[in-house]
């Protein structure tokens, strides 16, 4: 089969086979395909659409181009999370701990930041010493020691979804759910899992900024998860405004480990609730939790008794990290850095964040990647002092940037400021999950 | 501007900028816009349509992406004549002495046969010694000397086009109206025209297989070839059968040879006829005839005087070709090949020709390229014996195959024989001409 001829029927809006989504994955991996027949056919994708059929195809495809992890000498069911993405979204580093805590392996693959939006792995390279980069050998022990571990895709898992994902982000192709679907999918069901709990976000800082995109992306990823055997359940979760207090690399991981070690505080109650509903789910798919309620409570147990935390250190020890910042996590708090005051433009209350724009900000001082090769700066970062409904005024900062030179700071500033959009009504706080998608009705 | 904002735009359905088109033919000509990029954009536009205002932007752009021709040092109208291509197409041999012998200065690039259709730069390479790679100093001595000159397009016309041309082969984004408009008019802009003769075939042996399309991609030429200022006309011709008696590339020559020397044929009548109606046409828009109906009949004349065959042979001197095959046209019939008759599948009437099977057998024994990398064998080809109308039995042959091998002649013989569709009555032949496009309505 030519290139031209199954991207030819994809232009002109035929359905895909099987066989002729598998040559293009085959010619993906085997580069028989050259890069701009890929991206032809991507284009055409995005733009012609492609049916559920063609979406599980592509899943197969990507995932069978590479290992699939087999954890089956570890006695404990696998489970694992996976996120969307959006700005200050930390959870992975508070849930796998609580919830290899309660029994479950956690074999998380993650990745990096792109624009504006945060990389697991970024985070974790904030605590020196700590290695992202686990040869398979050394994932599978990690997870038999302390019951969880954090790697980076590997070039065995899922080879064809990272050469079609650099060049979906090159060419303006990466809005297409079913696309996005097989890309974590591909990914996740690589990692040999029993359980999956997504969060998929939605709102000003999200990747799907509506509603009804992210609930269309949450049920096809819970659907293909069930169809490829594991129990999957998905949250829409809030992204209006950034999660939690902290925005950049080390300093979220601060925000984890003082979650970790059961400190309370309110600027960062919705990272430790979200954390906790998520955990939760993912107990009860699991098996390990008879109902959601009684997992909560489980999991919150595993916070204030010091558990998940003892992961947590386990953890970082296994894969190189410091100890000394799970000892003194002000360590993560860089005291070099020039803090500079966000002031609101008005009086009034909060009643919608750019989040975006936020996110952003935080990754054009250095915080995140502008392009996939860019370098990044792990100190530097910002506080979001003000929340949706709070009363604000010109007197008080609504933020803090943490940031390495002042021109810095004049660079992104008003765009800070700009983000905080003030009105004069109070605005009641929206939920941190507005919806738990089970099982979809497959379209 | 990012390549992807521009990729975007037109992904969702917008209309591009004249400085977008631009920054795009920029970033191909200048390597910024990678070769996945470009194919991206290509394929969004593909699909979502061009108006004409992109239309033309991406014309002029092309155009001055590289050098345009400058001939006013010669003091002749300057005219050319381009067709879509075809099987069997070969009036280019025929027109440019014609009308060099009228007077008109004809600058003309060309191309290479690609799949089914043949190009006029295979068929002069037939004659020994021909250079069809001459400089811009040569193409222009040549014309002055003779009146016409024949050539590939260089490095320096129109780069952008001969780049996204290519792409376009390799990723099934060849058929789209706005951008075939654009590869066209780009390279003939470039040529320095006062008038243009398109050709545009219909039927199964066209690139535009239906008299819609055909239509639709002849109006857009001439508005175009009109708004930047030349003369242009378009024809409608017939593509439903092969043109004239032979097809392949030496064999094409000595049709041509045999026309300008005046020897009739009723098998190549039709290569004639039109050769002549298109020489015609042009000669009026360059001013030198008065009418049509005159311009026909000086055209004729120079055909029956020898005064047009006397150019030819100057221009194949020029062009270092061997003269013996303009003395002795029977040097172009390879008599060392095989010939195998090709019989009708049953009696009856001739009702249709699959033009395109038979420029693809063609193809496939070598007379063609498959890959743009191919090698050509200029000897092989086929005589085509029936027509459209004409009465056929299983006793005579339908067609002749000129062949290296008799392998080539049992992987081909079914796909030309069932190339003719044989019916119980008899048709009316369709005539060459069916319209003439002079002065469409802008859309």
């Amino acid at each position: 089969m030519r290139p031209q001829e199954i991207i030819a029927k994809k232009r002109d809006g035929g359905e895909l086979s099987d066989a002729e989504i598998r040559a293009f994955i085959d010619g993906v991996c085997d580069k028989s395909w050259a890069d701009y027949q890929i991206s032809a056919l991507i284009m055409a994708m995005v733009i012609r659409g492609l049916s559920l059929a063609e979406q599980d195809a592509i899943t197969d495809a990507m995932l069978n181009s590479g290992e699939v992890l087999d954890f089956s000498s570890i006695n404990k069911p696998k489970g694992d999370k996976h996120s969307t993405g959006g700005v200050g979204d930390k959870t992975s580093l508070v849930i796998a701990p609580i919830v290899a805590a309660c029994g479950v392996a956690v074999p998380m693959i993650s990745g990096r930041g792109l624009g504006h939006t945060g990389g697991t792995l970024d985070k974790l390279e904030a605590i020196p010493g700590y290695n992202v980069k686990l040869t398979t050998e050394e994932f599978h022990n990690v997870i038999e020691k302390c019951g969880f571990a954090m790697t980076g895709q590997t070039a065995e898992i899922a080879p064809a979804d990272k050469k079609i994902y650099a060049l979906r982000d090159a060419t303006a192709t990466v809005p297409c759910i079913p696309l996005i679907v097989a890309s974590i999918m591909s990914k996740k069901l690589a990692e040999g899992l029993d359980a999956l709990i997504l969060d998929v976000k939605t709102g000003s800082g999200a990747f799907m900024q509506t509603l009804e995109d992210s609930t269309a992306l949450a049920e096809a990823l819970v659907l293909t998860g069930r169809k490829f055997g594991v129990r999957t359940e998905a949250v829409i979760s809030d992204m209006s405004q950034p999660l939690g207090r902290y925005v950049g690399n080390a300093v979220e991981v601060y925000e984890c480990i003082q979650i970790l070690k059961g400190e309370s505080d309110d600027s960062w109650a919705d990272t430790k609730e979200l954390s906790v509903e998520l955990s939760a789910r993912l107990l009860v798919l699991a098996g390990v939790s008879e109902s959601v309620e009684a997992a909560r409570q489980v999991a919150t147990s595993k916070l204030t008794d010091g558990t998940a935390f003892e992961k947590f250190r386990e953890n970082v020890e296994l894969q190189g990290g410091d100890l000394a910042v799970c000892d003194d996590p002000e360590l993560l708090i860089d005291r070099d850095l020039f803090r500079v005051e966000i002031k609101a433009t008005g009086d009034g209350f909060v009643t919608a964040i750019d989040t975006l724009a936020i996110g952003n900000a935080v990754c054009e001082i250095g915080g995140g990647r502008i392009r996939a090769d860019d370098k990044v700066d792990h100190a530097v970062g910002y506080e979001s002092l003000s929340r949706i409904g709070d009363k604000i005024s010109k007197a008080e900062p609504a933020g803090l940037l943490h940031c390495r030179s002042l021109e810095q700071a004049a660079f992104v500033e008003s765009q800070l400021a700009n983000a905080y959009v003030i009105g004069n009504t109070p605005q009641t706080r929206t939920p941190i999950i507005s919806q738990v998608i089970s099982s979809p009705k497959p379209k």
